[in-house]
């Protein structure tokens, strides 16, 4: 059988919820958000040891990030991960690094390039102002990758970082999304965004999923297809695994609203089949553009626009968010083709052909 | 047209997720708890007010509470609520007296009665010993009842725990349910339980809920039915609301995993359609019968069981609560009768038998 | 021996930490907030029984406080409290009610009371928009109050919410504090404030409290006065019990910036001896008076103007909350009076006399 | 004038709360327990460049601490930090790795190198079993440490771990705290020890501080000594800088109770002069060894001891945490010697000696 073509599972003719996706369907509707990739496959030395994971680097926007924050909020939704930074942007409410994510035992790696990056850029950071954080999430690839052989180096993660774009998000089995599972089939990274109507003005929501969670199973895609099971073979790994979504808004907001928003990924997230498993690191990183906040400023106190939540656009960005969470989830998996790794374990892509 | 059948949505033919339900497909089917409503309808002075609410009563156990605690976790999903009592339920991972639900300013006279009733039957409290904790949900039901009268009475929450049994619980429009409205139609009080199986053992949970939430754009049947659209008007009110989800099980859970079982209830709300609404207070009350605790000891130390959390056992209860949550909505719904209150607002029992 | 004369603290010589005072050395330094006290003290039929309990009301401004909402937050330092109203403060962050302080068991009263005050004033609540949320603090009196017989009316709640005033607070065995206990001696409400300069502007932090808590050997005064201990008998009372810690500032903070003030506070109630004992329901309630929030708007955003957090400023708001509730604990004490109420129990007045 | 000696803060006559510490009034008191350090200290390549910096491992006993966990739970008094490794605390309320400290900018290469330890030692992670939480506290050198070198390196923290053993703590500018500032004088590793008693049993707890914040004139130093001023120089720094607190028990808890003793380290901290400022990574990490926690087990349930929270031996175990806070904080000072680093930067040791 002829591996089907990767594309958005709108092309299958399914649609998500009720709100207006933007004009890529991606995180990168938002404006100046930006995405790069990482991808490292290769043989390792050993007994069918193989590379098989990557980075990839979501930028709020496309200036200093260090020197222009950005409001960001996060929330575990399952606490079983090693997600690193959240911390100071739970205490805080911004964000002043880009968003990476790797695997597991990559972090370290990916949180030291990251790190490198940014110092290369600011010789200010440990000099003459305090340090930086850096927020990296993780899922774990250890069916296809050589987890322990931490192949990522730091190179990487700056070489993401630099290669990122507001063009459409590549999705799939790319990136940090190399050698995750989803579901028992061929995970990875995914992305969606939704457009928000207000009184004079529309905001945009978007969703970058790393998907790595689920078993066969739990899989709630025949509410969408009411086709057939497919003969493929579903790896058969316990339901364990992790997600992390990434949201983005233009939306000015607080952190505590932001917050709020973030919390609704989760209904998109339940609504694929997932019961946020024990042994999954399911986490939200939720950030928006709407203002840029300086590192120094002379000023001791500023001003900030945030919409009054009595407002129907709240609602709506609260299922923006749950709507593109799900979608984002679907096109992570419709995208991914079969991949084989370590041990020669493959994973399958999911047969959508067999539902149309 | 004649008035729909109330029944449990299973007799629609609709099954909700994949583990068996218990006996009664009811909260009481977790040894011991009992279920006791009291319902208020009359006619008020005024112009066209009337009395359309009532009180609910979930009792975790026969005997005292106070002096045979149970171990208990809140989680506030969206916090738009004025739910009493989660304080030190959160601080101390016990609940030790009855759960009761009501309309949102019947809080004050149902938390009196509560305590009333407490203090009646342990002449300790207050007097030898400390005071006790009062736990209260509540849902906004100013639809359809006159909420500024107060018309609820002390003894109002006394009754309804002393009619409380461990028998089939009665749903839709009865007690704190009777006057709340789900997704535009009728809701209230609804129940559905789960079985799950350990290792030569199986556990139960259950999940009660007051459903008073959501707008009917919202209301994901669809899924279920794959039926046309009613042609029966649905309350165009907005999407705020409120539900209290109270969930039993005898699975011997510490607080800690508890919480994390109570928290996958909002995955079966986030099924029905809902998007945790900005005006909306959703909240978990979750209790594990497993063990008694007692209000004193002489012995300085005691041992208590828990699940090991890497067995099946613990994701199998996450989606029981998922499955029983999202089933209890739904027969919230589909147990409740159209029902005419104040200002002569009706609203209507939902039209399942359009979908058969 | 004659009665000390209360008066507070810095009378004695005291000065805590390092900030200045507001002019009143009250809460009340906030401009336009307000405090009402409802003192209840009378035989009570049955052996011994005593009524010793108030109700203790305190007020952001003097407008519409459910039309023009204030920016709240609220911290539990120590979970095991009847608190009510702490759920939606969290969720949204504003405050729409006064605060009230009363006993445990008279929360419900003085609930109902509040609400009806709300509603009187407001015949849209609960009619044309949503309901409202109550915010009561609580301690245990039982030692001096027959706490059981709940005497507390709504009417006084009612009545401590008309007497507020922006004048001195009136501080000792008053209103809520009546009957309370602090290190063994007698406590109740204190109060005290602190000046921070910002550059061109200097904000007013005011703290209030109801202390309750405390056993005479961990009581650090000694560090203040280095004095011999008193000869004067201490209540033999656990350690648990309770204080409410109000914080009010004009200072111009977000939800999360005036949580992370809200927090200091446990600095200065750890500084007077206190360990959070395990039965003390420690609880901190914040707002800020720099913007008001108006109930309903036309338009869908607002501006609102918030501290840089890197300025000084927002330390010296810090050290702020944390002397003013170290003060405040401390004048609760040194403006109480000697009382006795039920079964004859008498709690003596801090013998600081003897220290000077 | 000759450097004073460096000793504990007992030496000085100082007693610090009421509780006996124990034998070496160590965290290594709590049997079992291991610290291990390594201390970096040379001049670099540049314009006054120096590495003055190190590792500090906490081991919570000699064995494999993934395969036998212990009970834990983290707090975040200010979140201005990048620790890593909360997130699964907090969910599982287990650890299973060495807690780690070390400066800011080295937590990727002390992670790393904790990874490659366990790796090394257990060849089922990230293979045939899931991946590892690794735990690694941090505070920011900059005055003293050239932290944009990146010093540092994974052997380092491999080499720590290797160290640790269960005698006396050495204390002061060694290891991760070689060059730490507290209150404007030269801190870093400090350590204390209290014995609780129970009822025919008794309970030790310790406490690790890695101290790296406050200003000179915060510091309540005189509280103890009422002594004259110091001529000598403090450095003159902002408040800000962080303290990380580790905390040790063979006290039964679960990992709530062990979050409540954690909290109470705050009011140590706070005791020491400390407002827990905006630039502050203040954060406690707490274990207790009283039950070993297998990685797998046939059982699908386990037994736990835990202690009854009435009983007086939780409010010691909090009393017991606030002391040893408090002493290990001037441990880590009063251990510390004069130090100079990058730029020629001297950190001078707080001159207890003028206050004898």
């Amino acid at each position: 059988m002829a591996e089907r073509e990767a594309k958005k599972i709108r092309a299958y003719g399914v649609t998500i919820g009720q709100l207006p996706a933007g004009e890529k369907n991606d995180i990168t509707d938002v404006a100046d958000v930006r995405v790069g990739h990482v991808t490292i496959k290769r043989e390792l030395e050993g007994d069918q040891e193989y590379a098989c994971t990557g980075v990839t680097a979501i930028l709020p926007h496309g200036g200093s990030l260090f020197r222009e924050k950005v409001t960001a909020a996060s929330y575990v939704i399952n606490g079983f991960g090693k997600t690193t930074g959240l911390v100071q942007v739970n205490e805080l409410g911004v964000l002043e690094s880009p968003i990476m994510l790797t695997n597991t035992f990559s972090v370290p790696a990916v949180t030291q390039g990251t790190l490198q990056y940014m110092l290369d850029g600011h010789e200010e950071i440990g000099d003459t102002t305090g340090t930086i954080n850096i927020v990296v999430g993780e899922c774990n690839d250890s069916h296809l990758n050589s987890i322990r052989r931490c192949v990522v180096q730091p190179e990487d993660a700056m070489e993401a970082i630099r290669k990122a774009t507001n063009g459409p998000v590549v999705e799939g089995a790319v990136g940090a999304g190399t050698g995750m599972v989803a579901f028992g089939y061929k995970g990875g990274i995914g992305s969606s965004s939704r457009i928000v109507s207000g009184e004079d003005v529309s905001y945009t929501v978007g969703v970058l999923v790393l998907s790595n969670f689920g078993s066969k199973n739990e899989f709630l895609i025949d509410k969408l297809f009411r086709g057939k099971e497919s003969a493929l073979p579903a790896v058969d790994k316990p339901t364990d695994g992790s997600i992390i979504l990434v949201l983005a808004t233009d939306a000015p907001l607080s952190d505590r609203q932001l917050l709020r928003v973030a919390k609704r990924t989760g209904i998109g997230l339940g609504r694929t089949g997932s019961h946020f498993s024990h042994g999954s690191g399911d986490i939200v990183i939720a950030f928006s553009t709407a203002h840029k906040i300086a590192h120094k400023s002379e000023q001791m106190a500023e001003t900030r626009t945030q919409l009054r939540e009595d407002h129907s656009v709240m609602n709506q960005l609260f299922a923006a968010a749950a709507e593109a969470a799900e979608e984002a989830i679907y096109n992570s998996i419709s995208q991914a083709e079969t991949t084989t790794g370590r041990r020669g374990n493959t994973v399958h892509a999911f047969p959508f052909e067999t539902y149309i």
